[in-house]
């Protein structure tokens, strides 16, 4: 479901509409009557099947949208999130990684939060990732992939300021991003002897020191140790010159050092068709890479692209781990 | 002639062998023997001419390389700089923007200089966009853009340490780029009322706060300063999503923050492509996007595209100037 107040309902009625594309059978966990009531409002047709058993998913999916029912109707209005409806959204989540854990998902895919919302609401997990990583009982960080035709990143700092990036960016972090990357290429993306291009933090990836000691101090040990242990990580390499078409063909996913350095060049070549892949955790979860979009939410003129990418993309990821 | 251990001299030749496709009459210079054995090494007929006169360089340009003896040869072989040829490279610089100041010349394109090679001879300027300024005696700051087909960016902060990047911003840098980026889009780029996009220095532009307080404290009062000035300037905006192809319809250039931030997306959409562009300067100055390369020099595979755009570049921005 994600919140009921963006864009989540609309993408994926248009998505179900677009399913002769070659969209996997999906259900929603949410709520059917205000998907029936957004559809109406629309003009589109999109018939409904509330679940007693997601295992009729495939069954139903070519005559209509399977739900599986959140257990009530949300509050919030198309761009108007209501705070009472932060346990339906996380209630959403939980039944939906419980469904993937016993097997009878073969993946999770989410659509964008609110995290205000769900703040106000009590709830303490920075974001929907390190939820999910609560969910599943693992110890370590999961790892957030953006993948898109052209490429993928790895950003190995997030949400945080430039400046905090570039202060707590650290060995140990990087060697952990890799190695999760390295094992999340062989199982989920079929890639046999993966190649992971490392950037530099300072232009040219700090010219010998010239230009900030963090590419000597902190990036090359963090290769170092990944090449001892067997990963074939390069660099660190000048994040100018990493992006462009022919330097892309030389590795099989980027690692980088904070988020606008992941994602200005995976937003320049992919901005619609960019997933969100969790790695690391036990079960394959994706999710579209854009927010709620509470401007537009109600209007149906949101894009689907990034939700039938992740779709697609978790799909693929369970098929390859299930060794199809 | 830029640094003559590196691929100035065997891009300006190829760039002449294409003269057929619109590149505009250039002269190097250069010394006409070391090109000349430079030409035989390679197997490349280039007729070369030894020039006495600039003027004459149009009616030359079809049969012959013009060539304005630099006053000597330099010791430099292929692949390897010769530090006493230090005060011939920058003699070559000084003629050339003695031409362009003088009305010789309708702009000044320089090959890549080797800065090491010319600090040990006792250079000392930051680089070559410094000493130009110094040379024209203006008092403020140049400004460089990034041009290729597919966007312009200026970035704020060069060549800096990431970490002395976000220490170092300030609202007084940001006006004085974005001023002088506004007056050269106007004078010689033809834009009749420049839109300039800022990009944020935090993700999202620091998320109200959240992620930092220098999208607020001192990028946005550097816009209002803008636009009270009645500069179309608008952000600071999300950096990740400034660059894909519907956002970039939206400005004329992007104003950033730091190295990478500018020369990520610019390198990723348009790496052979891209041009330097020196504003602020009373004469126009352009150099290809790369260096001195003397992995390759001599090998005759550098490939001409950047100084081809370059030249091409600065003819256009030229003849606006002169409003042809």
């Amino acid at each position: 479901m994600g919140e009921p107040a963006g864009v989540g309902g609309e993408i994926a009625m248009k998505a179900w509409l677009r399913r002769a594309e070659g969209i996997p059978p999906f259900y929603l966990v949410d709520d059917p009557r205000r998907l029936a009531a957004l559809a109406l409002c629309l003009g589109w047709r999109v018939p409904l099947a509330a679940l007693a058993d997601v295992a009729q998913t495939t069954a139903t999916f070519a005559q209509a949208l399977p739900v599986r029912p959140v257990g009530g109707s949300p509050r919030a209005a198309p761009g108007r999130p209501d705070p009472s409806d932060a346990r339906m959204v996380i209630g959403s989540i939980d039944t939906a990684v419980a469904d993937a854990q016993a097997g009878r998902a073969a993946a999770v895919v989410t659509n964008p939060i609110n995290k205000d919302a769900l703040y106000r609401a009590g709830f303490r997990h920075p974001g929907h990732t390190e939820y999910l990583a609560e969910l599943a009982g693992i110890r370590h960080s999961p790892v957030m992939m953006l993948a898109g035709p052209s490429l993928r990143v790895v950003p190995v700092t997030i949400h945080l300021a430039l400046r905090e990036a570039v202060e707590t960016l650290s060995t140990a972090a990087i060697v952990h991003a890799a190695r999760v990357t390295h094992s999340a290429l062989i199982r989920d993306f079929a890639v046999a002897a993966p190649v992971i291009a490392v950037a530099g933090l300072n232009p040219h990836a700090g010219e010998a020191g010239a230009l900030g000691r963090e590419d000597i101090d902190i990036i090359a040990p963090a290769i170092a140790e990944l090449r001892r242990g067997g990963i074939d990580a390069r660099g660190p390499l000048a994040a100018d010159s990493m992006f462009h078409a022919a330097a892309r063909r030389g590795y099989d996913a980027a690692l980088c050092m904070y988020h606008d350095q992941a994602l200005i060049p995976i937003k320049t070549l992919d901005f619609d068709a960019a997933v969100n892949v969790t790695l690391g955790l036990p079960f394959v979860r994706t999710s579209p890479d854009h927010g709620t979009a509470f401007d537009i939410a109600g209007s149906g003129s949101a894009r689907p692209d990034s939700l039938i990418a992740a779709l697609k993309l978790a799909a693929a990821m369970a098929a390859r781990r299930r060794g199809v």
